[in-house]
């Protein structure tokens, strides 16, 4: 089949039945669950001026979106690399209440560069935003409907890793780090590589217990993580021991309501640490490097848009999900009925039942070679009498 | 709210509950109607390489197209601006029988400009096309779907506009136009201004009949048209006669098939007339004046991809559909349930029971202010001894 896909972009899918109807049909089921959750559906606009489109979001999401120039503004566009920040934007505008609010979403993002996701740069984009409630209690409502979500689209395996960009942000704050500073740190914490950490860190000349402490968050991960931390940051100031105090919540709560997800902290895990201002959380299958849904709190994002609130949430894509799962190969073989071409009005109204009735129904169109078989069809519409039955094929 | 809705561009919008779950639920039970014809749901790529967007499209349509660089490859892509030409080339790639085959889309298309459907420049596009077959039938498969399309959706009072491009394409070939004489021709017809369409056709000193009947077609319109039609084109060779016999034999079948719907013809219709090459139809309804559904035939637009078939298919925009049919404001008042947040696993049982029954049960967050009436809920769980029951608010 290579010499038929040469035409389409690298990373851009075209979906051909019956992989488009398993999908279909997935997407359905999971915007049914997030609504039985209390998720409202929106529909954010695929593409929007630049500025709305990275207000809050960071280099990183500039860097992946396509410009476009508006002939009717002048003004550049972009296509959204990313929804939740239109969902943010929209519960900023939209909702003056100060109650907690639940937005969901289904769409394609768009990649200039794929992310590492099966390679595409069209993801199927879905989630779910809960604003305006700081709480643990929210980030676990969240958390449990990713889980959710890959459990119904048939992922298994699942293992949870669990950081707090609050960590690194409240070290490089307490120790004095410019923005160059704490940017070139970020870079090489991000790769773990531990000998560039304390040669960056030594070039700094900061007070020793900073440095320390620092250098000892690429080393905080795994299952003694939290202990860990609490014993090498002691001389960390408040906001850094409230994220380990909320990190430590959300590992009780874990336990309580995701009893059989394995969790691994890392508290050197930055994902999104531009865009992210708590908890983050992501979820890997062993089989795979790259984490398969991801999400976190990333509160007062609205705050350009006229309001900050409090919020968290998850996203996915809904196309590396099915290929992961394998549930393209899970079509239903659903029986069709053949039915002759024809204006006989007894016939239409029984195709007109059957359709209504949920059967699918081809018509024979006058000249065509193939029959009931060739079009897939396992039963036939044949004139008995003077009525119209079904038969097998 | 004129200042909340500054930050979108001009024709793009964003989609708020509950419209966006009205939008959801007849895009599903649209797709099941198709399904239950046996179109199959296919999903063609947001964003293509140029040549194969616009590849027999005309002019038009690049015009309406977004253009993006491609920074892996280097070269020109585009937004689509028509999902009608990608699912062409799907059936031209993928599917090698000659059985007919009949897909279906739904999807958002961008135009840099509005065409008039309600000013957007992001329609949702929805449509069926059906390859493979190239007579009367087919086309008034597809008439049939479009019309049931809009009865679904809530439109009323629609009538149909009925032409056929093969008219027009076979008196210009006949009188022997090139290519710049039939496009001049083509624009003041668009018009309808018929002193400019005889001056034009003086200064290109046609043979005398040839030139009556292409002056003639402007005024081909309305009831009696293809009587009329009959008598001023006899001159008319082959191709021609045959373009006015399809179209005899179209509203024949239409008499049958769609008996109460108004068809008014218009034989110097020629909308789509680069991409269409045999019938065209259109949907209007009386309070406006742009047509709110389309389609016809477009044979052989997938040979470019490697296989000529005859083709045929409708599109039209859902948003547009339900902004007119006043669908937005018959919003369900689902009556939803608040429960208190707890890990009680009774409770937890009861709350995964309601949701999986279809009920839409809200937690509670801790701390925030409202409770079920604020958060919209006309229920709440409440435990009675030890069981949690439904108590109305």
């Amino acid at each position: 089949m290579e010499n038929e896909r040469w035409i389409l972009p690298d990373g851009i899918e075209e979906v051909l039945p019956p992989e488009a109807g398993v999908i279909e049909r997935k997407r359905r089921e999971l915007l049914d669950l997030y609504h039985s959750w209390g998720y409202e559906f929106v529909i954010p606009p695929f593409v929007d001026f630049l500025d709305s489109l990275l207000t809050g979001t960071g280099s990183d999401l500039d860097l992946q979106t396509f410009k476009l120039t508006d002939q009717l503004s002048g003004r550049m566009m972009g296509v959204r690399a990313d929804i939740t920040p239109q969902a943010a934007r929209m519960d900023a505008h939209h909702f003056s209440s100060e109650e907690p609010n639940r937005l969901c979403y289904l769409g394609t993002v768009l990649h200039t560069r794929s992310d590492g996701f099966a390679g595409t740069r069209s993801p199927l984009q879905i989630g779910a935003e809960l604003y305006g409630h700081a709480g643990v209690e929210s980030d676990i409502e969240i958390l449990r409907l990713m889980m959710k979500t890959l459990e119904m689209t048939g992922v298994q395996n699942v293992y949870l890793d669990l950081g707090h960009v609050g960590i690194f942000k409240g070290l490089a704050r307490q120790a004095g780090l410019n923005r160059h500073q704490e940017a070139a740190l970020f870079d090489v914490l991000q790769r773990k590589a531990l000998p560039e950490i304390n040669e960056l860190l030594h070039t700094f000349e900061l007070d020793e217990s900073h440095a320390a402490m620092l250098s000892k968050l690429a080393e905080l991960n795994g299952d003694g993580a939290l202990a860990e931390a609490a014993e090498a940051l002691q001389a960390a100031d408040e906001p850094v021991r409230e994220a380990l105090a909320y990190l430590t919540k959300m590992a009780e709560q874990i336990a309580v309501w995701l009893p059989n997800v394995p969790v691994h902290f890392d508290l050197a895990e930055l994902r999104g640490y531009h865009f992210h201002t708590g908890v983050v959380f992501a979820a890997f299958v062993p089989e795979r490097g790259k984490e398969i849904a991801r999400g976190g709190r990333y509160d007062h994002i609205g705050k350009v848009f006229g309001r900050a609130r409090p919020a968290t949430g998850f996203s996915t894509d809904l196309k590396t999900l099915m290929l992961m799962a394998g549930q393209e190969r899970d079509i239903l073989d659903e029986p069709a009925i053949f039915a002759p071409w024809s204006g006989d009005l007894v016939l239409r109204e029984k195709i007109t039942f059957l359709r209504a009735a949920g059967r699918r129904v081809i018509c024979a169109l006058p000249g065509q070679q193939g029959g009931a078989r060739e079009m897939g069809c396992s039963e036939v519409l044949r004139l008995d009498g003077d009525s119209w039955e079904l038969h097998p094929v």
